[in-house]
């Protein structure tokens, strides 16, 4: 079995796949409500495509996960971005791959930290939600309406995502 | 100085202003990711109109207030739903006004536990970023785009809000 090494979730590193939501001094941000609310803006921009699409907010409860961890399957939305961020602190694993002719080419696995939430673009191959911690409440921000926005991708062989 | 009183954020009572982001039994979910997710679905619909619209993600760090406080100004975007959920667990007010003939009319206030989140519908009144335990971050989901998407009115008289 391939094994994939967890990396740092940077954005150097993740640019190809999405946006990664953070406030950081690295990031455009300002002053609102009479100086009592700062403003880190335009993390990332929401996408919702095709026939009565509307962008739509929802709450994942996920299951933890333990390294090291068998990847067995990519997916990806073809209408749509999908935002994940923890409402705790809390850290998961955002697994993505880029395309490689309609399939996914090798993986790679971001360890996200508490602060830190990812917006994978559209179309984008990324692995199923995947606490580390505990049980763990995202918000996640993707898209309704008509048409199929999921395509699954079942490994030949799986990976061993270790750090 | 007249008297706001808190209430409990609970649907019947918000569902003019907006809607409550709250993984409960009492809304949709469903299973996902071979059973290892729970998605509580469609909490909240993001509405982005006008020119060069696009929704975007951002984060809004905001200084907690002290109860009571006093109330003195109202804002809203007439051009996008504006949603607010804290990234660690912690209460905060969602101060709201019906609209009556283009300015706020009484005001109520909400009080958001850990675990709520709220999304004010495009062009309702509301109160600035209110946390109360701390200073904390949230995730906001709102509009980019041409256009002025801000209105603020100064109540001329101002409010107490207090439990």
């Amino acid at each position: 079995m391939q094994t994939i090494h967890i990396e740092p979730l940077i954005r150097q590193s993740f640019m190809e796949f999405g946006d990664i939501i953070q406030a950081t001094a690295e990031v455009q941000s300002f002053l609102i409500n009479q100086g009592n609310t700062r403003r880190y803006n335009d993390l990332a921009t929401v996408v919702a495509t095709g026939e009565d699409a509307r962008p739509i907010i929802s709450i994942f409860r996920g299951k933890p996960y333990a390294l090291p961890l068998t990847l067995r399957l990519l997916e990806r939305h073809p209408f749509g971005s999908q935002a994940f961020m923890p409402v705790e602190p809390a850290r998961f694993l955002a697994i993505v791959a880029p395309d490689h002719h309609g399939i996914p080419g090798p993986p790679r696995a971001f360890l996200a930290h508490p602060g830190q939430g990812v917006n994978y673009f559209v179309n984008v191959w990324h692995g199923v939600l995947t606490p580390l911690d505990r049980e763990t409440d995202f918000l996640v921000v993707d898209r309704a309406g008509e048409g199929e926005n999921l395509e699954i991708y079942n490994l030949p062989e799986p990976y061993e995502v270790r750090e």
